[in-house]
């Protein structure tokens, strides 16, 4: 950030009095900006025995797969916002949504709000953002193809709750280590 | 928003190709400028048969009560957020937290998250957005007097748990109707 988006005057990093963080704050109108973490928002979408992925048409992670996700609007819920994700990037309409996790990525500054519920007549076909979509079973799961980190953790916890057919919502860190590699703590 | 954050050029509220929203977009250096959800993180924090409420020393709503809650930043988890809001608002410390609620309310663009753990050793005094700051049993909370319809919604739900002996975490969406009432719809 370099200029304020009030006034288009210069902004610098200073601790605004009161606080104890640096922000960016206007030299001319005084306009503090703040920058927060945003949230993205998806859905595990079951069919009979399958769940549905899609393979990513747009970078990061272009040609990996992941559950339909993305990042959460202005003026919508975040069960809004996953229906909207799997409407855009699969085609595909969602019933009976429930929360399943929650999750906390503090190194990109995201939290992801994951959803499941029922594919609606098991229908999906690829939309913009998304190459293919596919319907898999647990053993069909490409997990070393795997877009995301916390796609991968979504569907463990995902096929953990469903063999014991007991699902419940989870909340959990997920941290970058040193060597590039993740743990991921719950709560 | 008028200008750019990065070039200082006027903005204009346009669908940028491939999208279906408007956007701020720089007219200089094509730069999409996203407006997202904001994260309140907050907690109930326990002592035995009480939890601990401030009185709000700022707007909105001073003078009214909640639980102590924030703005997530970037680069913490919201844990950590909601311990570090219990923290300056409180300068109380939290052991054991568990996510507890959370709750999307579109209307205002924000996402609560509500955690609930032990108050270490009971201790809580005002920190500077706080009047007050006080112990209350379920009889004692000033349910006229809550400043948010969030932290109202959050407290019934825990009270709710608390009589089955049994916390589970929830999820809802807090509406506001054309008459200014509430509704809450759970999944």
């Amino acid at each position: 950030m370099n200029y304020c988006s009030a006034c288009g005057e210069k902004v610098s990093l200073v601790v605004p009095e009161g606080d104890n963080r640096q922000r960016f704050v206007c030299g001319s109108c005084e306009m503090i900006h703040y920058e927060n973490p945003k949230i993205v928002t998806g859905c595990i979408a079951e069919w009979q025995d399958k769940i549905l992925l899609c393979k990513r048409a747009i970078e990061p992670r272009h040609g990996l797969w992941t559950l339909p996700a993305g990042f959460m609007e202005n003026a919508e819920t975040n069960l809004q916002g996953a229906a909207r994700e799997t409407a855009e990037e699969a085609n595909a309409k969602v019933d009976n949504m429930k929360l399943f996790c929650v999750f906390s990525i503090a190194h990109i500054n995201q939290v992801y709000t994951m959803y499941r519920g029922d594919l609606v007549e098991g229908l999906a076909s690829p939309g913009s953002e998304s190459l293919e979509v596919e319907l898999v079973t647990e053993e069909e799961v490409p997990w070393q193809n795997i877009a995301f980190q916390v796609i991968s953790e979504t569907l463990k916890l995902y096929y953990q709750d469903k063999k014991k057919d007991n699902f419940v919502m989870h909340y959990g860190d997920i941290i970058k280590q040193s060597d590039d590699s993740y743990i991921v703590n719950y709560f």
